[in-house]
């Protein structure tokens, strides 16, 4: 399929080249998985780019446009892998003058477009993946932090540090040595009775499937089926090398298990596989 | 003036809503003073801009159209104030598939833009400037420091820290208590007998202008005749009370003598307005 692109509702290729967003990556985005022509999780979606607009005192522009034009261009989804595609959603500070000050009047813009469906090998979400660990150390600003915002030049570089096809993923750490999460993924980790997922308060991006995840360990008491807690905590790269069970999660992937991590080996267990079904079901 | 837009040398107001300059800030930029139509020290903008290509592992364009390119447009300047206009050259890696992986072959892009000058008051240069301390502490990412990239939201984010139009410019510290710098200028005090600039390994912009404070100080043997030695080094929060003279620099200002700082006030130095002489005759 061809990338299809809509600006503030506008099929369109082009953005003004003054947008804040190309100037200084002034915005926020979102990337959401399109089946049989559906947004996968869009309210919570929504959610969070709005909280994001809130940290960046973005005005969002108002959620039913957002919520019309991404489930209209979604069932606009030519799709050709497994009737899936990708709908990315951008919200810029729009185009103001020159300067980092931004003016008062300058008027958000919405970037939506449709995008083919990644081709991972399917075996990665049954047998898992191998991941590596990354030089780069993600820098800490609480501000920032759990925001998906378009400055992203740390995961670009931190995903130009290798181009083996068979890893999947890289894992970062922060500049104190905590584990964060993959470039483009959030991590658990089954560590003795803990569901655990760093927090993500100096850096690293809230993702919306991590949400799912802790949301479904919560309610469905699935913790207390197997006998674990749920923890957003500080995690130490040690700890990888001591869980019995890891996985990788985002909007398009769901949840990857991971079989390798460096030079250590995995099997996939049964908390990953659990977690797994529900998140189909839901 | 009318903002004016060259995208790969056509003028036009947009670029491609694809393009990585937009979706994760994957690019450089310079902002650099017109004046009668003259680009101000392209040399070393164009320097700087090779150098920050080369950090972040895009194929830089060929010095000669970039340097084509900006003096042309230069020349197209119809500057309204003081025959000054503000030229930004942006560079980014171009357009490429969804997703931080960096693709062989993504054609980096050009964006030269002229914009009218700014309107500071002309007592900022000669009688100093009012700054403030800005609550918001930079990130650490060696990897990116020095480097005039795409991703400032933390620029954008301390700039709205005040509204204030007396005050000039925002000082910003990193994590580490160490003063960077203000949000868009470099930052130098005098201290007992050093001309001391913060050095800029774990983040901050190198800007052009504190480039030629630098090389001045050293080739006109400012400091032997001044009895001062020139570094680069940490600077803490503390040494801004006890300087006998603060100024800042950037590519449009120049230098602008600090006068107060917080509840600090200063009288303009000598070697500051040295400095100015020097910088206006170059």
């Amino acid at each position: 399929m061809k990338t299809r692109c809509w600006v503030n509702g506008n099929e369109q290729e082009f953005i003004s080249a003054q947008d804040r967003g190309l100037q200084y990556g002034d915005g926020v985005f979102e990337t959401m998985a399109v089946i049989d022509g559906e947004v996968r999780r869009l309210a919570q979606h929504l959610d969070r780019l709005e909280r994001g607009c809130a940290g960046l005192g973005i005005h969002c522009p108002p959620r039913d446009t957002l919520f019309n034009e991404c489930a209209w261009s979604a069932a606009r989804a030519n799709a050709s892998v497994l009737n899936r595609a990708v709908l990315k959603l951008i919200v810029t500070r729009g185009v103001g003058e020159r300067g980092y000050r931004v003016r008062e009047g300058a008027l958000p813009r919405r970037v939506v477009s449709l995008h083919p469906w990644p081709h991972h090998p399917p075996s990665w979400s049954e047998e898992g993946v191998v991941v590596r660990w990354c030089s780069l150390n993600l820098s800490a600003q609480p501000l920032l932090a759990g925001i998906k915002h378009l400055n992203r030049l740390e995961n670009v570089l931190a995903r130009r540090e290798w181009s083996d096809a068979d890893i999947a993923e890289g894992l970062l750490c922060d500049t104190h040595g905590q584990v964060i999460g993959g470039t483009a993924s959030n991590l658990f980790l089954i560590v003795g009775d803990e569901l655990v997922t760093p927090r993500l308060v100096r850096c690293g991006v809230a993702g919306t499937m991590r949400s799912a995840v802790l949301d479904l360990a919560h309610e469905r008491r699935l913790t207390a089926d197997l006998g674990l807690h749920v923890s957003e905590r500080d995690v130490l790269r040690a700890e990888l090398e001591t869980a019995r069970e890891v996985f990788l999660t985002n909007a398009l992937i769901g949840i990857w298990p991971v079989r390798q991590v460096g030079e250590r080996t995995l099997t996939v267990g049964s908390v990953t596989r659990r977690l797994q079904g529900l998140l189909f079901a839901t």
